[in-house]
C-alpha cells in the first residue's frame, strides 16, 4: 500500500502533474470535504490520507475510541472527486525499529501543546512522513486546528520541504459550532450548549475590532463567558494571542488570534478566530 | 543560492535524471572524492554540498577552526567531474525563526553520541534539509563515520524519504590512518603515532575472525593497545559492537563492528572496521 502510493506519486510527479494532499484521521465531515474541494480546484491529482495516527495521541486520550467510518469516508471521497485514498496501517508506518521524530520547539509547547505533551511532535512526524510518501505540491489543513497549521508551516520552511501549506476556513454548523469528528462524543445536552465556544469568540472579536479593552480583559471575559456554561468542566485556555508566535498578546497587532480549548465532560473541544484590524 | 539549487534539482527530476548527492563539510580529501567517484558512476547528475553545519558542533568543539578551503575544494570537484557544488550559508539554512529538529533516538545516544550530545540530531536535521533541497535518488557517505550512516539510514527509512544511502569504504593513508579533515590538526609526532588506531582495529579483527576471545576481552586489549601510545590522552570508547544497534556485543553475530574514538591532544579521531565471519 505504502509502496504503491509512493510509486503512484512518483509517476504523477514525473508526468508534471501537481498533487494536492489532504491528510486526515477519517470520520470525514464537511470541514474535510471543503479541503478536498479546494485541492480539487487547485491541483491535477487529489490525494486524501486517512490515518488515525497513534503518535499524536497521549496516554489517556481518545485514540481507541476515535470515530472510524471507512465505508462512509470512501463514499464521501468518491462524491468529492478525490483521486486517491491512502489509508496506511499503523504497523507499516511505525515498525518496531521506528525511532525518528520531527519536532518544532516553542510553538509546539504553547496552547494545546501545554495540555497535550508530545501531540504536535506526533503530528509533525507523521505529516513529514506523509509528505515524503505523497509528494504534494500543496497540502490542505483546516483553520480549526490553527496551531497545527502554524507548526506545520514552520516545519516545511525549516526543513526546506517545498510544500505549500494551504489553510482553509473552518466550516461550522448553523448554530456556529465548528465541525469536528469529536463532536460525535457530545451528549444531546452538551451538543446544545457547545455553540457557546463560537459565541464567546465572536463577542471577543467585536471587542478586539473596537479595541474596547486590553487583551488581558478580553481574556478574562472569555473565561467568564465559558465558565457560565455549567456543562463546561474545564477551560484549558482562552484568550488573545499573537497569530505568528502563539504567545499571549499584550497589545493588538495587525492580526489577532482568539483561541480556546475546553472540556465538556470527557470531550475536548477547540476553536479559534483570526481577527484583522 | 538555495532557491537556485531547489529549482535545478526539480528540473533534473522532471527530466527523469537521477541525482547523486555527496554532502560534505568541505576540506575535501580522497575520502570525499571516492564518494564523488561512486556517485559519478551511478547517477546522471552529481551534486556535492559543502556546509560546515554549526548545528552538529557542540559547545567547545571545533566549529570555528574546522578546516575550510573553498578554492582547493572547487578545483578538486572540477577534476572529479561533479556537476553542481552547493555551498549554502548558515544564515540561509538557519534563520532566526528556525526551530525544527529531526532526531533519531537510541542510535544517536551511543558511541560518539555519548561524547557529543546533540551532534547526531544536528546531522540528521541538516541531512534532512539537504535531501529536500537536492532531491537525490542516492546519497553517499563514508564508512569512516559508520554511526552516522546507520542513523541516516534509520531516518530515511522512518521518514519514508525514498533516498538510497550508499556507504563507501574508508580511504586510508599508506600507513593505515583513515583520511579525515581533522588529521590536519595533528602535530608531526601525533601524525606519526596515529596509525595505532588502525593497527588496533586490525589486531582486534583477527581475534574476531578467529573468535579467539569473547568480545569483552577483545575490548580490553583494544583499550590497552591504545593506551600504550602516550600521545593518546583519552580513549572515549573502543570495543566490539552490534553493527545494527550499535550496542556492545556480548557474543559474535554474522557481522561485527569494531569501533573506537580517542583524543590525541585536542584532536578527536575515530575509526572503525566491519568484520564478517
Amino acid at each position: 500500500m505504502l509502496r504503491v502510493m509512493q510509486d503512484t506519486a512518483k509517476r504523477h510527479l514525473y508526468q508534471g502533474k501537481s498533487i494536492g494532499f489532504v491528510p486526515t484521521m477519517g470520520a470525514l465531515h464537511e470541514g474535510h470535504l471543503s479541503l478536498v474541494k479546494r485541492a480539487r480546484s487547485e491541483c491535477d491529482i487529489v490525494v486524501v490520507s486517512i490515518f488515525v495516527n497513534p503518535l499524536q495521541f497521549g496516554q489517556g486520550e481518545d485514540f481507541e475510541r476515535y470515530p472510524r467510518d471507512s465505508e462512509g469516508d470512501r463514499e464521501k471521497l468518491l462524491r468529492a472527486r478525490a483521486d486517491i485514498l491512502f489509508a496506511p496501517d499503523a504497523a507499516a508506518q511505525y515498525p518496531e525499529s521506528f525511532s525518528t521524530h520531527v519536532t518544532v520547539s516553542a510553538l509546539s509547547e504553547r496552547l494545546c501543546g501545554a495540555f497535550r505533551p508530545g501531540h504536535f511532535s506526533g503530528v509533525t512526524t507523521v505529516v513529514c512522513k506523509l509528505f515524503h510518501i505523497v509528494r504534494p505540491v500543496s497540502a490542505y489543513f483546516g483553520q480549526k486546528d490553527y496551531q497545527q497549521t502554524v507548526i506545520i508551516k514552520r516545519m516545511v520552511e525549516d526543513l526546506n520541504m517545498g510544500v505549500e501549506v494551504v489553510v482553509v476556513p473552518t466550516v461550522r454548523e448553523p448554530d456556529g459550532l465548528a465541525l469536528s469528528s469529536r463532536n460525535a462524543y457530545l451528549s444531546p445536552a452538551e451538543r446544545k450548549a457547545a455553540p457557546v465556544l463560537y459565541r464567546t469568540l465572536l463577542a471577543a472579536s467585536q471587542e478586539v475590532k473596537a479595541q474596547a479593552a486590553p487583551p488581558v480583559e478580553i481574556k478574562a471575559r472569555m473565561h467568564a463567558a465559558l465558565l457560565q456554561e455549567s456543562l463546561i468542566s474545564e477551560v484549558q485556555y482562552a484568550g488573545v494571542y499573537d497569530p505568528a508566535t502563539l504567545e499571549e498578546a499584550t497589545e493588538f497587532g495587525k492580526r489577532t488570534l482568539l483561541a480556546l480549548a475546553v472540556k465538556m465532560g470527557s470531550t475536548r473541544l477547540i476553536d479559534n478566530l483570526l481577527v484583522d484590524r
